[in-house]
C-alpha cells in the first residue's frame, strides 16, 4: 500500500527532524514539507541544507494546511509548542512526534489535540551522538524499530497510514500501551545512558594526572561511555525529567544487582562473578540473533563513515534537538 | 633498533596470544614460537591454525630455552604456572605477560623468578570480545597501547629490548608503576565492565515480554553494553578478584556520583542533569583529539570485519583465555 502526504510539517529540525525530511523526500511519501524552529539560525542552517519547502519560526504557521505534523524538538517544549499549534492544526491530520518517551507526551500535549485531529505519538528507535539539522540522513531508520502509541480511540486506519510512513523510511513498526515502552526504553536506553553520563563525570572529577592516562588508555571500554555520553545534553535532561519513574524504578533493580556485585568483588566471590559473566552472554547471543547487531567483532569504525542503508546499527537518540 | 628474539615461549593461546603468535612471526621478531596450554583441544586448535613450531602441554617444556616467555593465561592461574616454570626459566630470559592487572602479577609470579631473569610484566591495551586461538589477528595491536611494568631491579635495557619488541608489533609502549596502572584500569575498563555485565544481568531477570522487547530495542544504547558483557567470563572474574582494592575505590566514586544523579532525576533537578551531560562532552572530545577514537559517527560495523591495522580502534579484554 501506498503512502502519500499533502504537506509534512516537521517542529523542530534535528538529527530525527531532517532525517525525516530527507527519507520521505526520497521515498516520495509527501508534496512539500514546512520546517518550523524556533532559533533562526538553525531555520537558516535547514534552509542551506535545502531540507523543505517552507520555512518559518513560527510552529502554528508550519502546520497550517498540514495533514501529517511531527515534533522532533525536545520533549520540555512539547506542552508550549502543542498549545500555540492546537488552534492551527487541521480537521483529520495526524500529529505524531519522535520522542524518547511516551506517557508524558500523551499527558501534556493530549489536552491540546482537537476532536478530529489523530495524535499518534511515535519514537523512531535510531540515532547518533551527533546533533542539529547537518546531522541527518535519509538511511537513519533503515532497519530500525519505530514504536508508536496511538492515543485512546485513535482510528487504526489512521495509525495504520502514518506505520506505512515509517515503513516506507525503512523503519520496522510496532504499536505498544506508552508505559510499557517507557518502561523498556528506561531499561534499553535510559539507564544505560544515565550510567554513561555517570562514569564519564566520575572520570572528570579525577586528579588531573590520572585523567590524561585515562584518555590516552581510553580503548579498553571507557571509550564506547563517552560516545553514549556525548549525546545531546537537553534531550537527555528531558528524557530523566519526563520519564521519572520509570527510570528510577530501573536504576533501583540496578543497583540491587550492583550491591550484590560489589559484595561479590569485596568477599572474593568468583563463582558468583564467573556465573553473572557467563549468563550475560546469553543475552547477547539474542540480540544477535534478532538481527539487531552482528557478530562480527568491533574491529572499529571506518574514518569515511557513510551512511550504511539497511545493514546499518545505531544508537538511539530519540528526538531532535532544537526546535 | 630491530630486536629479535631466540625462542618465544607463548603460555596460553586465546585472542591475545595468537595475536602475539601472527603478530611477531609477520614482523620477523623471533626465530621460534613455542605454545603450551592446559587443554589438549585449544592445543589441537593451535597447531592446525600453524601459530607456532612447538607444541606442548607442560609449560615448563616450553619456556626451556626460550629467552621472552609471554603469560596469556587467564591471571587467576598465574601462581601456579610460576611455580611450575620456574626451574625450567633460562638466565637471561625475559618474562612477561599480559594480564589486565599489575600488581597482582608482581606479587603472586614476583617471588617465583629466578635471579637473572628479568621479570616485566605487561599489559597490551587491546581486544576484541572474542575468545580462543581463532580470535587473533596480527593486527590487534597497531596503534594500541602496551603498558609495562618492570619488576624493581630490572635493567633498563632489557624493558627497552621488550618495548621494541611491542612496537614492532604495532604498539606505543608506556612504563608505569604497577599501582597506578591498576587504578586507571580500574576506571577506564573494569568499571565499564562490571557496569555493563550488571545491566545485561538486571535485563536477564525481568518478565520474559518485556525481556524480548528489550531485545528488539536493542539499539537504543543496551546493545552496547551486550558486547562488553559478552566477554570472557574467567578472565573477568579473576580481574575482579586480582585488582579488588582499586575496582572497589573507583566503584566507591562512581555510586557516590550516581547518588547524586539519582536525587537529580527524583527531584526534577534539570540543571544539574544538563550540567553534567553538556561537561562529559568535553572528556569525549579529549579522547578523539588524542586519537584513541574518531570524531565519525557510529554508522554501524561492518559485516565482513576485515582485520583493520593501524585505524583499528578495539576494546580491552586484556589476557588470552585459556592456558
Amino acid at each position: 500500500m501506498s503512502v502519500r502526504f499533502r504537506k509534512l510539517a516537521l517542529i523542530g529540525i534535528g538529527l530525527i527532524g531532517s532525517s525525516i525530511a530527507l527519507a520521505a523526500r526520497r521515498q516520495r511519501l509527501v508534496d512539500s514539507i514546512a520546517i518550523a524552529t524556533r532559533r533562526p539560525e538553525t531555520l537558516a542552517e535547514a534552509r542551506g541544507l535545502g531540507l523543505g519547502d517552507i520555512y518559518t519560526l513560527e510552529a502554528a504557521e508550519a502546520v497550517r494546511g498540514a495533514d501529517l505534523v511531527i515534533l522532533c524538538a525536545p520533549v520540555g517544549a512539547y506542552g508550549a509548542l502543542a498549545a500555540s499549534i492546537a488552534p492551527a492544526l487541521e480537521q483529520g491530520a495526524i500529529l505524531s512526534d519522535v520522542g524518547s518517551v511516551k506517557a508524558h507526551v500523551l499527558k501534556v500535549v493530549g489536552p491540546h489535540v482537537p476532536d478530529g485531529v489523530h495524535f499518534i505519538p511515535g519514537h523512531p528507535i535510531a540515532g547518533t551522538e551527533h546533533s542539529g539539522p547537518a546531522a541527518g540522513f535519509a538511511e537513519l531508520f533503515a532497519g530500525r524499530w519505530c514504536v508508536l502509541t496511538p492515543a485512546p480511540g485513535v482510528p487504526p486506519a489512521q495509525t495504520e497510514r502514518l506505520a506505512a510512513f515509517w515503513r516506507e523510511m525503512g523503519s520496522m513498526v510496532e504499536c505498544m500501551d506508552a508505559a510499557h515502552h517507557d518502561m523498556v526504553l528506561a531499561i534499553t536506553s535510559h539507564i544505560p545512558h544515565l550510567v554513561a553520563y555517570n562514569i564519564v563525570g566520575t572520570v572528570a572529577d579525577l586528579e588531573a594526572d590520572t585523567q590524561s592516562e585515562v584518555v590516552k588508555f581510553s580503548a579498553s571500554g571507557f571509550r564506547d561511555f563517552t560516545r553514549i555520553a556525548a549525546s545531546d545534553p537537553v534531550m537527555w535532561r528531558d528524557v530523566f525529567l519526563t520519564n521519572r519513574e520509570a527510570v528510577l524504578e530501573m536504576l533501583g533493580r540496578f543497583l540491587e544487582d550492583l550491591s550484590v556485585l560489589q559484595r561479590a568483588v569485596r568477599t572474593g566471590d568468583g563463582a558468583r562473578l564467573e556465573a553473572l559473566f557467563t549468563r550475560t552472554r546469553a543475552i547477547r547471543r539474542s540480540i544477535i540473533d534478532a538481527g539487531q547487531e552482528t557478530a562480527a567483532p568491533d574491529f572499529g569504525r571506518s574514518h569515511e563513515a557513510p551512511p550504511v542503508p539497511a545493514s546499518a546499527f545505531l544508537r538511539d537518540h530519540g528526538g531532535g534537538d532544537d526546535a
